[in-house]
């Protein structure tokens, strides 16, 4: 009986070198069982191999092992069809056409050399079919799913709404389950979205949030952390991860989302996207679902700064469009906590620009004002809801709303209080300058990143973005900085209702 | 200034040779200028060069060079890091990372060798950031669009809808964008749906239809082609082509559609599926907007005998289980008129069976009273509705509802009157038998197959599809032959209500 798996055809320019077909079925049968160290083996050593798909390119051996512990196993599969180019005598390219078990078909590519260790493949390239949706980015996706006014500012843009967001005839998900599985049809469509409709966009899809929007990490554990599409296995940033994935894929060219804590600025800086978290209050929050009112503002993400400013413009009915100040400052002290690499590239960005110097005060006591504040609210919000459906949220998110739930009434007060001590602080320490702030400590960690560094990483990126929650002030995340390979945003904190002037100031930054 | 689409970084594990790169950017070039003699030129004569991308992988220079004719242009797009592996001084693999003007990053692997032509490309590997959804084969999907029942006989299968069937809460499109704009929401789900979820099953999406599903080749100008998964370039078959392309992409498991003329049938033999045509008035058409009633029936496609076993048995609540005919007859005279391939591969196939001969009588005159029967009722569902949206529909579609709109009274009762002679006739030839015919007169046509070509292969195939059609009978598509690589289906027919026998069967056949 023939072997199921061996049975494609093979088709071939010249004479196979002998030990080539076995390397390349070990290598499928390693693959099925998931049988990592023989795959490492197969895979030359050093820093050269390449192996790409449609997560991005892993460049060297060892991101490429780092990737296969962290997957879990490749979907299963068959071969139909094995096409041989012989390069040499110890070289050939092999291109397979596979059949994964769901349907549809793939391709791998692979360049193999033998060498002392063998036959070994050198370069990889590897495409699965696509799904109907990525589920992990989008909730539901339509062509589109509302049509907007065809003509104006935002014409033939495609928008990608965070669930949070009514869309009229739909339900809300907020990235939770049981959540959407008993969310009533929303009647109207929340004027956020309805002005960039209005404005001459189209509505793609809803796109995921993480749990209640309550994480700046991207992360979903019901339907899947969306990618990062710059940072192959990183993480997206949050809460507005799938708004962001879905903009930086170019699956849509707004990405409509709120942003609390940090959830607009710190998506757009881990994958080099604009973001523009709004003056509080600025755009109307009808038909949005609160996390913390307080601090809860809309805003949006786009891979365009004119696309930005343009969702800025048309969204701010009726709101005053104040100035933007001359000045830049930065914030030494408050740089002083990040990680040397991060600082640095920030530091050497603002020596291109005339800086002063500012002191925002001590960062790690109003953020700790912001966290109180903010979990208090968090609770109000979802405590009822939550205490009825127990084990509807996970993980990180879950302990935050266990903490906020331990919250009484006199510690919410005094952090009230605090806050406004902080704000008030905080408003003379920018007063008159754009303050210039790294949009995130730190680059997008990897999604198998251990809870305790997500958390160390979230931490110190509240303490930057913290600022203008507190102020209620206008942040934009611009996507200037790279650290090896991965991006990192610039974030400008202007005064209030200076939202459309922050992004008209970045056209003339430089890229570093 | 530098060149910007030249500016990308060059990593290489050593030093480049000659050439080399200048060919690369040279290819580039040529690619975002369509200049196709150079693309042509910079790839490999002969049969063993390889290129594939999601639509498929094409062998030798000719395949790739037509594909290249017919594509109209690359998507625009930026090289943003180039990776060499050098393999010998004439041989190098360069992966390029590239970012689509529209967003989201893709991969091209290409290996490169210099020879008397020059550098070229033996094999290359092209993978572009895939949409939010493919607007060729969906309209909307969702994760799912409507959840099922959870268990029974189809828990966790994944449905495409044809989009002439009533979605609650949701418009019917009926492949016409004229159509879809003006359409009223649906009150009900349509029972043919219904089924499905109650058996188990997510409504996954509202897939793609011919313009009122008045063709059979899978076309649609409005939306694009769906691809066929099985035959690169090849048209789907319609028209339930974007169920059909969801189940052959494995985006779906079942595609639920319709068949009037061979709906189900020919884009199940063109990719490769498993579909039923079944017993007319079996399954209810409630919800489901008419083609031409006499003849209109559900159906569905599936990649698996089973999965398609248990969509008959759930969908035809309270109708009879007619047992099927333990004989087989081919009908020769109709096999006459197809060409040599399809026939010889055919008649080879049924060589492993025993099988009676039968006469199906003149089928080019049951083909044109089918025709005109059919004409007369489609003109009856959407002529007051075209005469009130003139240029709604296109092409073929657009000369086949003219030519209906021509045909009188007088015409359409002869028609009717010799339908009945034939039905009478073609009841007589195929009793006590499951009569074999193959499921469609060719293999996918291309896309770029001019309008007589395609006419003339629907004539051929309707030829045989309107058997079914004319006696109300049950006919399955079973993918058991190929040729040439392309997908052929073989067609059993058999006695009114024995759909579920027919697919049992089934399970016995020899795969050619």
């Amino acid at each position: 009986m023939p072997d199921p798996v061996r049975s494609a055809a093979v088709h071939a320019d010249a004479a196979v070198p002998d030990g080539l077909l076995d390397a390349f079925w070990r290598y499928e049968d390693a693959l099925m069982a998931d049988d990592v160290p023989t795959l490492d083996a197969l895979f030359a050593e050093g820093p050269w191999t390449l192996r790409g798909d449609a997560g991005g390119l892993l460049v060297g051996h060892d991101a490429i092992a780092a990737f296969r512990r962290g997957r879990g196993g490749a979907p299963q599969r068959q071969v139909v069809a094995v096409h041989v180019r012989v390069l040499d005598a110890t070289t050939a390219a092999v291109v397979a056409v596979v059949e994964p078990r769901t349907g549809g078909r793939g391709q791998q590519t692979q360049v193999w050399r033998l060498g002392p260790a063998g036959w070994q493949v050198l370069v990889a390239h590897v495409a699965a079919p696509a799904p109907a949706v990525d589920g992990r980015v989008w909730r539901e996706v339509g062509t589109p799913l509302v049509a907007g006014a065809g003509s104006g500012p935002l014409a033939g843009r495609r928008v990608a709404v965070k669930d949070l967001f009514a869309v009229a005839g739909r339900p809300i998900g907020a990235g939770v389950p049981a959540y959407l599985a008993a969310a009533r049809t929303e009647p109207a469509t929340a004027p956020a979205v309805q002005v960039l409709l209005d404005a001459g966009a189209d509505l793609t899809g809803i796109a995921r949030t993480d749990e209640f929007a309550y994480s700046i990490a991207g992360a979903n554990p019901h339907y899947g952390t969306p990618p990062n599409a710059r940072v192959p296995g990183g993480l997206p940033g949050g809460s507005s991860n799938g708004p962001a994935s879905a903009v930086a894929l170019g699956q849509a060219d707004v990405g409509l989302g709120t942003d609390t804590g940090g959830s607009i600025r710190v998506p757009a800086s881990y994958q080099g996207l604009w973001g523009l978290r709004t003056t509080h209050g600025r755009v109307p929050r009808d038909g949005l679902l609160p996390l913390a009112p307080r601090f809860d503002t809309v805003g949006w993400l786009t891979r365009d700064r004119e696309v930005l400013a343009a969702c800025s413009r048309v969204s701010a009915i009726g709101a005053p469009a104040v100035a933007a100040p001359e000045r830049f400052a930065i914030a030494p002290r408050a740089l002083e906590a990040l990680e040397a690499p991060v600082r640095e590239a920030f530091l050497r960005w603002t020596r291109s620009l005339e800086v002063e110097e500012t002191d925002l005060g001590d960062l790690v006591a109003a953020q700790e004002a912001f966290r109180v504040v903010q979990a208090a609210e968090a609770w109000a919000s979802y405590g009822a809801w939550l205490t009825a459906h127990p084990g509807a949220v996970s993980g990180a998110v879950a302990d935050r709303f266990l903490a906020a739930s331990r919250i009484d009434a006199a510690e919410a007060a005094r952090a009230r209080a605090d806050l406004e001590a902080h704000r008030a602080r905080l408003e003379r320490a920018v007063d008159g300058v754009i303050l210039l702030l790294p949009a995130a400590a730190s680059v997008a960690p990897q999604t198998t990143a251990d809870p305790t560094t997500v958390d160390r990483v979230r931490t110190a990126t509240l303490r930057l973005t913290c600022v203008a929650g507190i102020i209620g002030a206008p942040s934009l995340a611009a996507p200037l900085l790279e650290i090896g390979g991965a991006p990192l945003g610039v974030a400008l904190v202007g005064p209030r209702d200076s939202d459309d002037a922050l992004v008209h100031r970045a056209a003339a930054f430089p890229a570093a």
